[in-house]
């Protein structure tokens, strides 16, 4: 697909092993950011979208832009102790220990139609924290939403039961 | 001023002492979110801009707005060890100790007409790091835009060779 020519590959990035994939081409460009953002938004034709949500920090970037053009709320779950108001969090597993999101308590009111955006749908964990926050404040999940998708991480499985779109599949 | 409405203080975060601005109303409320919107960009009109900063986190919301709707560049200035590619850095003193920032080395080409924008404009530290990683790679700082401005911490004299708005004052 043509959005993957502003995706570059880092060798060993954050560590040893790892082939990282840097988003920032894609947001220097402005035609391949606007793309990328028509095929988010297109994907969410017909649904009725209340709050989306951006996972810290690159999902920010393409979740306000979606939210933006929506014209909906939008919330950011954050990592620990950033967000001042009152929170509840949820932790999931990484390969060596855990890592913990949090959202504020009255980001979400019962029965609001939520799409969860971040930008790689990796293991899931991360994914799966943010639906259980969603959840447990009485969001209904409509669509959780990617720039990416490493599809040899399955990190689908761990989120099957939700709508997933993902802009890219490596 | 109308927008100050959309922002909520926080008593003690993050530390005992410190009354924090929390911008998250504003981000939720798809009308503030797009007032405010409105006068960040109204004050760039007849400014040339080739690429807008945001400051990690939370400038990253209006920064990457902005750049959506001038249809230029985005770039992403962050904390140590979060962006792949060659970095330079820069350092600033707080209260206690000192932080870093980075940016990629290919975002800015010399002559670059660069916008920075960050939530808050406090002691004007973070600010000064922004503008000095900008000048070292040869862009042209065109405008400091913030969303609000801490005036008692003077921030702006640190920052008094460049011009500067703030959609709020405190």
């Amino acid at each position: 697909m043509s959005l993957k020519k502003y995706i570059r590959d880092i060798q060993g990035f954050p560590k040893e092993g790892i082939l990282f994939k840097d988003i920032t081409p894609l947001l220097i460009d402005p035609k391949g950011r606007a793309e990328c953002l028509k095929i988010l938004v297109d994907s969410l034709k017909g649904k009725q979208i209340d709050k989306v949500i951006g996972v810290e920090s690159r999902g920010f970037f393409f979740g306000i832009l979606i939210a933006q053009e929506l014209n909906v709320g939008f919330i950011p779950v954050r990592k620990p102790n950033k967000l001042p108001f009152d929170t509840i969090s949820a932790s999931y597993d990484l390969e060596y220990g855990t890592d913990t999101l949090e959202i504020h308590t009255d980001a979400i009111q019962k029965g609001d139609r939520i799409l969860i955006h971040d930008d790689v749908l990796a293991t899931g964990g991360t994914a799966q924290a943010v639906c259980e926050l969603v959840e447990r404040l009485g969001g209904e999940i409509v669509q959780l939403n990617f720039l990416m998708e490493i599809s040899f991480l399955k990190g689908r499985e761990k989120i099957k039961e939700y709508e997933i779109f993902t802009a890219i599949t490596y």
